[in-house]
């Protein structure tokens, strides 16, 4: 079964088409500015050569086309005809309350994610011109919405729920949803793989460390707290996102520097975090390269970073009432191992005996960093969302046709 | 040496004259409703009756007036004379970072406390009503001002700055300042006093829980990190003010319900909280009622507002690499036993061996609530903020004296 996995943001799609059986990816690339100047289209082919392609893309359905396109190409495809892809999976970023699991897309499927909108104004929409376009274009296709949030729907109302006038819960849904659920699934469940234990008994803190960030604390398999709320701002500093941050300073900066609320909320979107701090880069690896060279922001930004996310490791260890597993994924959290090593050490009060040596150096691979001693064991696991949606298309595609 | 310790709010004066030398508390009262219909006064004599003196207070300076008329009054009084008064210490709510110790009151104190107005606009104009009303009274009279945020500003930079355009900080002074810090202090000093140990060489978590509620980790005797930020609406959940909150919510409630920045921020100040999760009340021992009643809501507020602290703890253990004493205080931390509990339970992995039969029923007493084996000393020790601030005002005056 080949399933083509898509994640539709709003000016890009990255696409990946697995075949499920022999666990192998036949292609893999993005489109990029979509209905921007200088759209293009990046890929790899299964020999390891990059190709770049120019060409006008104005919209998510044109992007598409232009994917399908290129996967049944002669010169570089890798399937003769469209009728070679068995279903599609998407990612989709908000399923709300509503959306506990994947869900085959069907005319209800749209109305629910459509209402989620409002949680998620940027992606959704883009999520959705995705699933509409490849309606259009393949219609005989199964498809499949894989939520970002659906792995946190599993956490308690005292996790979830904001100390704030109730009626906001009830009237707009306002709650802890969090997000890059199938990220904090997969390296969880791949790291007791490896360790050949079973998720079910284990106490496990994720952290998903990249331009966009976040934590989860998960008990026996399930999430029962995240780091991001009810939009991906709250909870650790990330590239361009502050994390959390007194809301009293919203209302100072709105009445000092007169500020439409739009606007402060995409300063605190886009120009805070490690770019705001630094005032150089959202880039981790252009602020580690400005703190060796002595940049005063670029060494307080890091320090920054890592404490929190330190902090939020004792936080979820006292709500997990103990720890088994902490595991790092994500660019950073796969290849910074100064940045690992920072938030662990110190913490053998908590069982974690963190190893430099082992740490030292390790970029993209799956390790464990801690020592044999160690009560916790920590490890680095690359993550594959696109395996997760791949996955879950396949098993409720498989229901589906039975 | 006798001080009169004055506590100004925008509406109340609290005040309590000391004598230094005999540890003794001379007086005790409050004025309150300042400025609105029905003024009072209320105050305990010496032998434990209560007083309620009514009278109309137009503003500060009539209040203290009346407070002055009281001590020396035959009926009421406890001195003969306001010559007996040796000195006047006042609680000033925010020192920005000019103040890491207490002052004595000089124009240029005065200029700098009116120079943290925009970080404390409700708070620091009472104070320096108070300072003012008590310059024109007691001309000769050496006055203190003693901060609620010095206690914070040994915190290092990367626990104080928040992740948002650097500029905010030098142009505005955004950064977290942290409150209750008298308070925090007292305990912990308190607390080492009680076991005999030196408090330059522990780890502590302070919990100061009552309407307002902040929570301190203190490194070798300093602050090195505090839950409340550049305002207090940051951190726990309190009486109705929402705590920790996604930045997100401010925008969408402004957008969604059309309101003025300034009307979500009393939505979040004074609607949130615990009131605003009930919809009961914000006074604790009313929810706890509640919830023993069945009533969901107080019995979700209660895990909700029991469970950050846990979170705190655990964040706070990891800021300090381990922990030596956790400590309550403040109305609910003194005398909640239930609540107390709820926070310490199931963290035997952080060193933490709750006794909750030693703590059960616990009010208001300096007590060990921990069980003998265990690595942390979990204690309840009453608050005493006066006491903190006679005695800066007797060691400042003593100094000026020389």
């Amino acid at each position: 079964m080949n399933i083509l996995v898509l994640n539709c943001g709003s000016s890009s799609i990255k696409y990946q088409l697995f075949n499920i059986e022999h666990k192998t990816v036949l292609a893999k690339g993005i489109v990029e500015k979509i209905g921007l100047k200088g759209s293009f289209m990046k890929f790899e082919k299964p020999d390891g050569t990059k190709v770049k392609l120019e060409g006008e893309v104005i919209d998510h359905r044109v992007g598409i086309e232009y994917i399908l396109g290129v996967l049944i190409s002669k010169k570089h495809g890798c399937i003769d005809s469209l009728s070679e892809i068995d279903a599609v999976g998407h990612r989709v970023v908000h399923g709300g309350e509503r959306f506990r699991e994947s869900a085959l897309i069907t005319e209800e499927t749209i109305r629910d994610v459509k209402a989620c909108i409002p949680l998620a104004p940027i992606h959704n929409p883009a999520n959705l011109s995705g699933i509409q376009a490849m309606q259009t274009l393949l219609p005989l296709v199964p498809q499949v919405a894989v939520f970002d949030t659906a792995f946190h729907q599993t956490m308690p109302e005292h996790a979830y729920m904001y100390a704030i006038p109730y009626s906001l819960y009830t009237k707009y849904g306002i709650r802890r949803y969090g997000f890059h659920g199938t990220s904090h699934y997969y390296v969880a469940r791949r790291a007791c793989e490896i360790l050949n234990v079973d998720m079910g008994t284990k106490k496990i803190i994720t952290c998903h460390l990249g331009n966009g960030s976040s934590m989860a604390a998960i008990l026996n398999g399930h999430s029962i707290d995240t780091s991001m709320g009810v939009t991906p701002v709250e909870g650790l500093i990330m590239g361009t996102r502050a994390g959390d941050t007194d809301l009293g300073i919203m209302t100072f900066v709105v009445e000092q520097e007169e500020l439409s609320i739009k606007v402060a909320d995409t300063l605190f979107n886009k120009h805070s975090g490690m770019l705001g701090i630094t005032g150089i880069s959202s880039d981790m690896r252009e602020i580690e390269k400005a703190a060796e060279e002595g940049h005063e922001r670029a060494i307080l930004g890091l320090a920054m970073y890592r404490y929190r996310i330190k902090k939020y490791i004792g936080s979820y260890i006292a709500a997990l009432g103990g720890l088994d597993m902490l595991i790092f994924t994500g660019g950073i959290g796969e290849n910074d191992w100064k940045t690992r090593e920072a938030c662990c050490n110190h913490l053998e009060c908590m069982g974690i005996e963190f190893d430099p040596e082992r740490n030292k150096g390790v970029r993209g691979q799956e390790k464990v960093l801690s020592k044999p001693s160690s009560r916790v064991t920590v490890m680095t696991v690359p993550t594959n969302e696109e395996l997760i949606i791949a996955e879950h298309t396949q098993r409720i595609v498989d229901v589906v046709e039975q």
